[in-house]
């Protein structure tokens, strides 16, 4: 990891290979303006390259003579060694002191590229896999049938005994093999806790090209991932909002629109033309052809789940709330109306509870937990918040509800996690002007549940917001102001915006993170309380969820979302649903261990817990009522607040 | 059973309980006119009942006198205790001496009732059954999944682990169960060789109320029995012409005609649609409820078993003549059109062979040789005449084609066996005149198999044709007469038709019935030569066939198409294939046996074997070429020439 130092701050942080510069300002607390998102076109984010190397674009920007004498742009440039920089005083934000640190270790904002370290690394193969049937010619001293034929080929070729033919498979059989002069290629499924099967064929040997869909089906979007069976390798992903979300955006508005007339049938109709619409967009992206999509495994929460196979989540709603089913049955892709080979199946990742999805577990399989020795805590956040508790011995979970802030819902200008989503936020703390980083740099188009965080994690520490999150109209600074919905705090101005309108923050959004992010600490307390375990006997914590590709676990722990916890024991996956699906369509191992954890946790239901209510309450402040469990953030509080005074 | 005496002849018969009067006549072989069928009309076959119970129908053809005096309609009276009647000369058809002998069995001539006595009285379940489910309804403490509760009382009440459960099942378990009150009943499938299934459930106890349809699909005619799975009873039979006789009386048109364009699928359409109507008519024919018919089993020839199934049997009619599968998965009959439950499945009997279907396995399963000590030869005889000798050990089998003839095809006033058909012949020997009983003792419509069988082995024997089946030009017979293909044999003049033309038999007839019973000796002798066996070893001859409900064994023999045995050898079981189904759907051990039977019969594959065409050559005359091998019909003829010349 390469080291890249600020002057004159003396801060130095450590890396990856390839961070972009400004993102690593951002890291090490060195406050540059920026107000484009990291597209290169506001051109305040100048640098000047003293030592070592980057990797940078040119910019109408900068002048010849600026570039000569290593100017640079920080949100165009890569950090690719070690790096001293300075930043001239012309692109400091305010006059505020800096308040980086040296020596920091960039890991404190997590990355979803260090997720999986802990999973066993044992090659075993796909559950379903093509597999390649050498069949001697039949004449007339050795007439049986092709079936019996393909049979006794499977068991000697491959050791497969009792497979299940299905009658479209035994239909294919006679012509495919005649085309393959005999040797077919086998679609061979090997579901967990069933018989094998051989679904389907192909004339030859083709299992060069063997591909598998990973499916995350989220509530509000749904993200597909084109997996090589031959070498693991993702080839494409694409994400699209679930087309249910015209029917509702949450759970609990599909349910009831699942239970009306033709409900069900429409829903599953729209989640099946989502993902239809992403696998062709995957496979075309990669040069794949959907004859060789031989499986999808497809994670997402109970009423997701239930929805995407067309059966009823109509008793999930109301007590006892009971989902039709925790583990679903292999399904034909092609009687779901997905693209694939006729012979394709579609697996779901079980789902223990009605409020404890097949999402979470393929998250919990994708983070390592169930290897681990250490007790771990794992949050996935998102319009529910779910949290698990154990090691590889047991595990306990509870789901509370967040609402869609993380998401980006229910924010006035909020979005989920793509391209032009502000996902980092930074704020002068005498100015109150703010420094944005966008996905992928594009030009801001709205905020995500990371730029979210940070940016209710600035103001508060910058005393822009109170305790309650309300914001501080005293405050003399262009970037507080009344707008249609109340006082606001401008995050991008219109001329700097994607969509041509300035996007803000209004005191709503800071009340409904708030909400979401109490719900979250709530659930984790309640948790830890029934197993009469204290947080700090936590030796690790993995953060799942949509919120791009960065969050700032500082910043996540200021604002009391999780409990204060040294740096080093967490770590973050992103969407750990999609990867764990990855995961499980690579390896039958992965998918077993899916359906035990399924089978083996313990759920503990909230919506009938006093305790739950109570912690809820207590936690819907900045960070929580009880300041004593957050002294790290109430010390940051003073620090900034005596600067303040001081300057 | 009923003894009864006919006078003055002083021969006497043994009938079961409510046998025809003129059957008893005919089997006792005393000669009485009649040609109206049986249906009382012609008012020939008079006769006086001296002692003993009838039960009778009044007839404008007899006087009140008559009447008091005993006389009694033969073909509209039943024999209901032992009886003793008196032929008074106005019946006879000629001068002609007796041929009856005293003492004689009626089982002689077989009926389909004395079927499977050699299969072990085992009551075990149906491999489809219903089975109640009784399940504890949710609380918030006990909130598993539907299927997860299922599956549980499953494994509790009934044993069953490891339950396949399809996603139709799944969708429709949440309503079932809670419009049942957590009671349900499950259809509950368990294949040979794979694992159990729910395939769908009712809600609450419905056990009561468990139907399954045997299925003979035919080349020519299906048939479909409605068995109560609970009593095993069969609740009503019907039979139709397959609707595929349209695209080609024989199969390997059919093979033909499905490997065009859109030709399998057409045909699939086709037997469907037969079956599908039969199936409503057994259940309308019963009162059944098709939501309460859980299963199908279906026994057909190798071509047809594909047909049905959607399976092209196109490589079947090329060498070297491979099958896509002997033995078929289960299948939905929703999925193919069937009525019933939606959860119910159909299973199809094995096919061991191109050439030897489910439905020969099926009527080997239920003549009960698979549980047979002795030697046993089982001879169907269709279209195809297939040939299995063996025992419970051993098993061989081979097919020849024997052409149309047995079921009418190919006969100018053939038709198969259903009511009106011809089914019994007796010819007078001086006059030649016919003495006919049809089936339903109904106006006459055609000849069916044992009709012609029985035709054919009186004209032979009464010199009217000779060894080649040639009629005797120079007979002075109004029953011989120049038609319009060449000479012919009134059967039945136009007066007393149901179809108000004569039935004539041809001299193309008999050769087509030559044929066929030429092939039929030929693939016996081949398969005994095969194994070194002489045929006078056999200790059991089942026959097996769509004759109707009687088979006259001294013709079957006399004609050559049988080896000369000891009567009490042989027994007949009728349409096996239907029987073979009715028993597999009412025990699962049935179903298994029919599997084994279908991997462990060794098939003798005759289209390749010069001994067979040499025999086929050798018996294509009357009895055949070699006459030591027929003493017994060498004999009788004989002596029906002396007594010719003596008359």
């Amino acid at each position: 990891m390469p080291n890249v130092t600020f002057e004159p701050d003396d801060v130095t942080v450590h890396v990856k290979d390839g961070e972009n510069l400004l993102r690593a300002a951002m890291m090490a607390d060195v406050l540059v303006t920026a107000s484009c998102g990291g597209d290169g076109t506001c051109g305040k984010c100048r640098m000047i390259v003293e030592n070592g190397s980057v990797d940078t674009r040119g910019s109408s920007k900068l002048s010849k003579a600026q570039v000569a004498q290593g100017y640079v742009l920080a949100c165009v440039t890569r950090v690719i060694g070690d790096v001293s920089v300075r930043i001239p005083p012309e692109s400091r934000p305010g006059t505020a002191p800096s308040r980086a640190r040296s020596g920091r270790v960039a890991n404190t904002v997590l990355s979803a590229d260090d997720c999986g370290a802990r999973i066993p690394r044992r090659r075993d193969s796909a559950a379903i896999a093509k597999r390649v049937v050498t069949m001697t010619p039949p004449d007339l001293t050795d007439n049986v049938s092709d079936l019996t034929r393909l049979v006794q080929a499977l068991r000697r070729q491959h050791k497969l005994t009792d497979v299940v033919i299905p009658i479209e498979a035994v239909r294919a059989l006679p012509h495919i093999g005649r085309d393959g002069s005999w040797s077919v290629t086998a679609l061979c499924a090997e579901p967990i806790g069933s018989a094998p099967m051989v679904s389907g064929f192909q004339p030859g040997d083709t299992t060069a090209a063997s591909y598998g869909l990973a499916v995350d089906i989220g509530t509000t979007t749904a993200e597909v991932s084109l997996v090589d069976l031959n070498s693991g390798e993702v080839l494409a992903s694409a994400a699209e909002y679930n087309a249910q979300v015209a029917r509702g955006e949450d759970v609990i508005t599909r349910v009831i629109a699942s239970a009306k007339d033709d409900g069900l049938r429409d829903l599953q109709r729209l989640v099946i033309e989502t993902i239809s619409d992403l696998a062709h967009a995957v496979c075309s992206q990669a040069n794949v052809s959907t004859d060789d999509v031989i499986t999808y495994i497809a994670a997402g929460n109970t009423v997701m789940t239930h929805l995407f196979l067309g059966v009823s989540p109509e008793h999930i709603r109301m007590s006892p709330y009971i989902p039709a089913a925790a583990r679903f049955p292999w399904v034909s892709a092609r009687e779901l109306g997905l693209p694939g080979h006729p012979g394709a199946r579609v697996a779901t990742i079980p789902c223990p509870a009605s409020w404890l999805g097949g999402d979470i577990v393929a998250g919990v399989v994708a983070s390592g937990l169930p290897w681990s020795e250490k007790l771990t805590l794992f949050v996935d956040i998102g319009t529910n918040g779910e949290i698990v508790l154990g090691n590889k011995d047991w595990l306990v979970a509870c789901s509370c509800s967040a609402g869609p802030a993380f998401e980006g819902g229910g924010i006035l200008n909020g979005m989920r996690a793509a391209s032009g989503a502000i996902e980092q936020v930074r704020i002068d703390p005498t100015t109150l002007e703010p420094v944005i980083l966008s996905i992928d740099n594009a030009k801001p188009l709205g905020i995500c549940g990371s730029g979210l965080i940070d940016a209710v994690s600035e103001l508060f520490m910058c005393g822009a917001i109170d305790r309650n999150g309300k914001l501080d109209a005293d405050l003399d600074s262009p970037w507080i102001r009344e707008g249609d919905y109340g006082l606001e705090y401008v995050l991008v101005g219109s001329e700097e915006s994607g969509t041509g309108d300035a996007i803000v923050l209004t005191e709503t959004d800071i009340e409904n993170l708030i909400r979401a992010k109490a719900a979250i600490y709530a659930g984790i307390s309640v948790l830890a309380e029934s197993l009469d375990l204290s947080l700090d006997r936590v030796d690790e914590v993995i953060i799942a969820g949509g919120f791009g590709h960065y969050l700032d676990l500082e910043r996540v722990m200021t604002i009391g979302m999780i409990p204060e916890l040294p740096l080093e024991r967490f770590s973050f996956i992103g969407n750990g649903s999609l990867l764990g699906a990855c995961h499980a369509i690579r390896s039958r191992e992965m998918l077993k261990r899916a359906s035990k954890v399924a089978e083996t946790v313990t759920y503990l239901e909230l919506s009938v817990n006093a305790a739950f209510m109570e912690s809820y309450i207590s936690a819907s402040f900045l960070p929580h009522t009880d300041t004593t469990l957050f002294p790290r953030s109430e010390q940051l509080l003073e620090t900034h607040r005596m600067e303040r005074v001081g300057s």
